[in-house]
């Protein structure tokens, strides 16, 4: 046995309180390594006769990657306190693994040896709003999705479509083009919107804001957002705005008052001085984000500044009733913001979705007092990479999720936010050298995988565009200028998704690929029924191999009952999913 | 290079801010497996020509156990923003290490690549009081200190030390005595007192209040508490109490409110009842601490219970200017109530020192949000194995302790409290089998260790005592039968401390032995000097190879400088302290 593998601390991914009398555990040992695990648990005052009282439970692997097994185990605990360690076996050795390290037998008479999970209180228990794994978002750039009112374009706006995006150019997208395409998503299955920003600002992607508490004029006004939300929730659909409180655009108000009254201004404070005068001229005196001097870094340890943006939250949340916030660059703004954050506007809306942008390790941010979930860029990244640019193959795909997936919490996981691209990606039919077969089977992981799917607008119908400004062409309205089969396929897609549990609900395991040609293979599983997941993006069919001990399976894309006996394949890029029972 | 032994994740002891522009970072690698690491990092915003600019700094051994080498390094990073990765070197191979594992070359085109630390906000950085780590702590179990007044002495009382200490024996130790004695402690070196509860309460030991809001009648009153708090102050002593906010003693008010209204108490919230009617025999129908019903777990979620316990947190502060709170069975008491305790109190009392007992991995709770430090058993329980009971060798204890100080931030390492015994453990004397050399050693371990030595009242004296209630015997006052040659080591060794920057500053380097038999080696350096530490528990003398390159090398024991050519050694037994230059 590898020891030098073997990692295990009692915090964060690796232990954590799913619910009230729930624990999550997971150990890392050497991939192929151990052959079994079990946990050995009990409460920690319970002796008797000298001796502690414990119980024993297997654990399982929820996944591998290129070094690692991941095990997993869920545990009940009546009694909310448990001292736990792992009793590990290879082929040769038994050893029991806990606070104090390697030990050759199960200690029973010195708890300091075990790790310790002390008490589950429930208010610190991380718990995510149970309607985001049931939500298929929907991400609308709303200058680009639909031009409803003419009368708010702005004044340079030229023609939906008429000349390709540009890094300054207006097309006149609105919140009443929105309203007049809500049937439209609503067809498609769509039951969240997620905008970008939608406030008061200078560019076309109002990143740069001006006023955090007025709308953009070309998108509307308050009455007409108010009817948008409203309209929304009236069909079922979430609405998600973005929060850019890293940073304001150069013009937003305290910023001019600071450039204009210098070290008098009273918003001094507000923003990250390096020295007087400030000049808003590259390179920036002041903190920015990057070295974007159009992009001041805000101050948010400044109780006027933190309170202020509290209240941006909560206003657009008590007034307009929003059902969550993106967090732009969230990883740069302090944690201490964050958890007010939280609190504040979990207080207005205890299921409001609080969703960071960070594309790295995000565990700092989701351990339940700060954000739900984060944009998961570790499960797009690898996803194009295995998929869209065959730059890597089933092993090293099944390894980076697995050991991303394994780095979070369920709860988190279950509320991850998966998409195949977004405003500030190539688009996905791009990234897929415009083959439809490719963006198929990225749907199919995207709508089976656990977390919450989002669909970039325009996506759906096959639009096409690189990186920034290309991803943010306007959306195509023009039915003959559709791929309505994607469209099609998406919407089936998205339907499955809502009939079966298993899409939503089902704990993922990430099969252990045979060899780099393999299919990549999942399994998702709740109490009644487990559902398997083959995506082969080869050029070839792949034999999958039947258990005969199933009563029943059904393929659940063409809802046919299949014989035991049959030979099934997953053809070349394609993908196949069995139930079975 | 075993590449499943490496591990770091940007997060806790791993890597945190030190400063506002200050990160530590730290690496785990199989022991004696890399020869050299360095870290790559950067600003991720600071690119030329389409490469990523960064620097390389070379890491250290801060440590090893028996499985791993600890490595780590101090980076002064002015930009607060850095993404960096590993460069791990063994004999025949050369890797990168980074957020996506392993790769052959430094990769200096795709930041993904890179862990992330993604900004330091000075509000997130964990800061512990700087005058702890100059504070020597002596604890008092207030029942046994010293009886000043005999007015307020228990009804059932019995004469200073005319018996054995029992479960439930009285002496009538007082405020008044520890008063008396101020000029003992400060004769001693002693500049923080650390009190077990002085709430009114039932028991000799007082872990089950009755009233936090009151005095125990046999200690003093609020007058005498004031006065001994300002006599403290102007001899330099800090003052810490004690906390038991985990559970309540059954006599408290709303417990006994409980009992006689049941369901209609205005207190039924209070606590965990589990039925209705709560019954306070064994077993107990509501929650408690352990199994013990005299013991009712409080429900600090609550926010009526967290409100009255963070206003018994201030009252003492405000109204009695205490130092610190040390805070009782602090591991099963919900987060959320350490966060709100930590802010409420350092808002009053920005430097004051917040403790919990913890005995297992108290990382959790180490994270700035919540505790300075924990009770130091990590530190206590290998001392005693490795010199008090020769259970463990050198290689072991060295292990153990390198284990135990890479798994926590230099932060509330440097705030640890160190202890060789207390109120809840045997006395050290008679973990030493009563042999003072052994006692002596371990004091050389605990006045030269980072974090915050403590005294246990009359170890210094030479008091013995087995498990509770023997090691809770009445102070010694008869300077005839206390140890005195004992009390003037640990007066010249807390002296030493003080004088020796080193001692309380220098940062820690465990050096791996040799064997099984070397001495205990340990340094602490500052920017100005080195301090080497020598621990022989053996019985026979060991040689020290000294480095010829230093120019001066200074016995800080006898103060005598020392020939660079002198064969020196550590007598068996003994300890030896050499400052170099």
């Amino acid at each position: 046995m590898l020891k030098e593998a073997v990692y295990h601390r009692p915090k964060g991914n690796f232990a954590y309180a799913y619910k009230e009398e729930t624990l999550h555990i997971r150990l890392k040992t050497k991939r192929n390594d151990a052959g079994k695990v079990s946990l050995i648990y009990g409460d920690p005052y319970n002796w008797k006769d000298g001796k502690w009282c414990y119980e024993q439970k297997s654990m399982t692997i929820s996944g591998s990657d290129d070094l690692f097994d991941y095990w997993f185990v869920e545990l009940t605990v009546p009694d909310r306190r448990v001292r736990y360690g792992f009793e590990i076996s290879d082929d040769t050795d038994t050893l029991f693994y806990a606070e104090k390290g390697f030990q050759q037998d199960i200690v029973t008479d010195d708890m300091s040896y075990y790790f310790c999970f002390p008490f589950i209180n429930p208010i610190d228990i991380f718990k995510t709003p149970d309607w985001v794994k049931d939500t298929v978002w929907y991400q609308i750039f709303p200058e680009r999705f639909a031009n409803g009112n003419k009368e708010n374009d702005p004044e340079n706006a030229v023609p939906w479509a008429s000349e390709a995006p540009k890094l300054d150019n207006f097309f006149g997208g609105d919140f009443e083009g929105i309203l007049n395409n809500l049937d439209y998503l609503t067809d498609l299955g769509i039951n969240g919107i997620y905008m970008t920003p939608i406030f008061k600002a200078h560019s076309n992607h109002k990143y740069d804001t001006i006023d955090y508490m007025e709308i953009d004029p070309q998108f509307g006004d308050k009455e007409t957002f108010k009817k948008l939300v409203a309209e929304c929730h009236k069909r079922g659909i979430r609405v998600m705005l973005d929060a850019v409180f890293n940073h304001s655009g150069q013009y937003f108000g305290p910023f001019q008052d600071l450039l204009k009254n210098q070290e008098k201004s009273k918003y001094k404070d507000w923003f990250h001085v390096h020295e007087f005068p400030v000049k808003d001229v590259y390179p920036a005196n002041y903190g920015t984000f990057g070295y974007v001097e159009s992009m001041p870094k805000l101050n948010t340890e400044n109780p006027e500044v933190r309170d202020y943006f509290l209240d941006v939250a909560a206003y657009w949340i008590e007034e307009f009733d929003i059902d969550g916030w993106r967090l732009d660059v969230a990883n740069e703004v302090d944690h201490a913001f964050w958890r007010a954050f939280r609190k504040r506007v979990k207080d207005i809306k205890p299921d409001l979705y609080v969703l960071g942008e960070i594309w790295h390790d995000s565990l700092p941010w989701l351990e339940g007092d700060q954000f739900d979930a984060v944009m998961n860029y570790p499960f797009t990244l690898p996803g194009l990479d295995y998929i869209a640019r065959e730059k890597i193959n089933t092993v090293d795909f099944a390894s980076q999720l697995a050991k991303s997936y394994a780095s979070y919490t369920e709860t988190s996981n279950e509320a991850a936010f998966n998409l195949l691209g977004s405003h500030d990606t190539p688009r996905v039919l791009t990234e897929c050298g415009e083959d439809i077969k490719k963006v198929r089977l990225l749907y199919a992981l995207l709508f089976s995988f656990p977390g919450t799917p989002c669909v970039y607008y325009g996506d759906e119908i096959g639009m096409t565009g690189g990186e920034d400004p290309e991803c943010r062409k306007c959306m195509e309205w023009d039915e003959e200028k559709q791929n309505t089969s994607l469209r099609s396929f998406v919407q089936k897609f998205i339907e499955l998704r809502k009939e079966e549990a298993s899409f939503t609900h089902g704990k993922l395991r990430i099969i252990q690929p045979e060899d780099s040609e393999s299919c990549f293979h999942f399994v998702r599983s709740t109490e009644n029924e487990t559902v398997h997941f083959f995506i082969n993006p080869g050029n070839s069919s792949k034999k999958i191999a039947l258990n005969s001990s199933f009563n029943r399976i059904t393929d659940l894309w063409s809802q046919k009952d299949l014989e035991i006996t049959e030979d099934v394949s997953v053809e070349a890029n394609d993908f196949l999913i069995l139930k079975v029972k």
